[in-house]
C-alpha cells in the first residue's frame, strides 16, 4: 500500500497502516472502514480516506468520490434501514480526530444513534439571494 | 437534461427540473446544489443526486461519487472553516424530504448550525468482534 499521503503521528494514519489495531470492516485502494470503538449505536462505522487531511475540503476529489460508495456498501451489508452519514469539520463542529472521517451511524430508536438539534433560522429571499451571489462569486 | 431517473411528484425532483424555483448554487450532470430555505446557519446548502431515491443505499455509485467533490467545491467557494456534512436516512433519523440530500451546514458558533448529542455506548471487544463478523458476512 502506498503510504505517501499518510503522516507519522496521526491516529487514523496509524490505523490505516496497521500500526494500531482496528476492527476493519472493508477497504479499497483509497478508503479504509472500521468500527468506531466509542459507538453511538451498534455497528457505528467510520470510513476514512487513505489521505491525511484534517478537513473535507482538503481531500482530493478521487478520495472523496470513493468514500460514499464504500459507505453504501457497508450500509447494505449492515442491513441498515435508518441511519445518518456525518462528517464533522473542526472541533467546534464536533470533530475529534483531525483526519477526515465519515460516520455511518445506525438509528434504531429516538434515544440511540445520533441525536440532533434542528434550529432553523428565519431568512427572507433577499438574504438568500445575497448569500447565493457571495458563494457564486467564488465558484 | 435526462430526467429518466426523476419522479413526477417529488419536491426535489421538481427543483432539479426547474418546476419549482430554487437558489441554485451549482450543478453537474449527476448532482444539483441549492440553498436550504430553512437554514440552520447562513449558507446551509443541499447537494442532491439527479436520481430519485429515498435512501443513500439506493443511489447508484456514480451519483454518490459525484456528491462529495461538489460539496467540497461549494465548501471552498463558501470559504467554510468549520462545518458539518450530514445525510439523514429515514424520518427517525431526521430525514424530512424522501429524496437523498447531503447537507452542508456551516458552523460558526456553539449555538448556530448543527447541534448534536453524542452519547457513546460502552462496548467490549467481544461485542465489536461479533458485530464485525455479522457485517462481513454480507460484504
Amino acid at each position: 500500500m502506498s503510504t505517501t499521503h499518510l503522516t507519522d503521528d496521526c491516529l487514523f494514519c496509524k490505523i490505516i497502516r496497521g500500526q494500531i489495531p482496528s476492527h476493519k470492516v472493508a477497504e479499497t485502494d483509497k478508503s479504509y472502514a472500521f468500527l468506531d470503538i466509542g459507538p453511538l449505536s451498534e455497528g457505528h462505522t467510520l470510513v476514512i480516506p487513505k489521505y491525511h487531511a484534517e478537513f473535507m475540503h482538503e481531500v482530493p476529489d478521487e478520495y472523496l468520490a470513493d468514500a460514499m460508495p464504500l459507505a453504501k456498501k457497508i450500509a447494505v451489508a449492515s442491513k441498515l434501514q435508518y441511519y445518518n452519514i456525518l462528517q464533522n469539520n473542526g472541533k467546534l463542529a464536533h470533530q475529534e480526530v483531525p483526519h477526515v472521517h465519515f460516520h455511518i451511524i445506525p438509528k434504531n430508536s429516538q434515544e440511540d444513534g445520533l441525536t440532533m438539534g434542528w434550529k432553523q433560522r428565519s431568512v427572507d429571499q433577499d438574504q438568500l439571494k445575497a448569500k447565493l451571489a457571495e458563494i457564486k462569486q467564488n465558484l
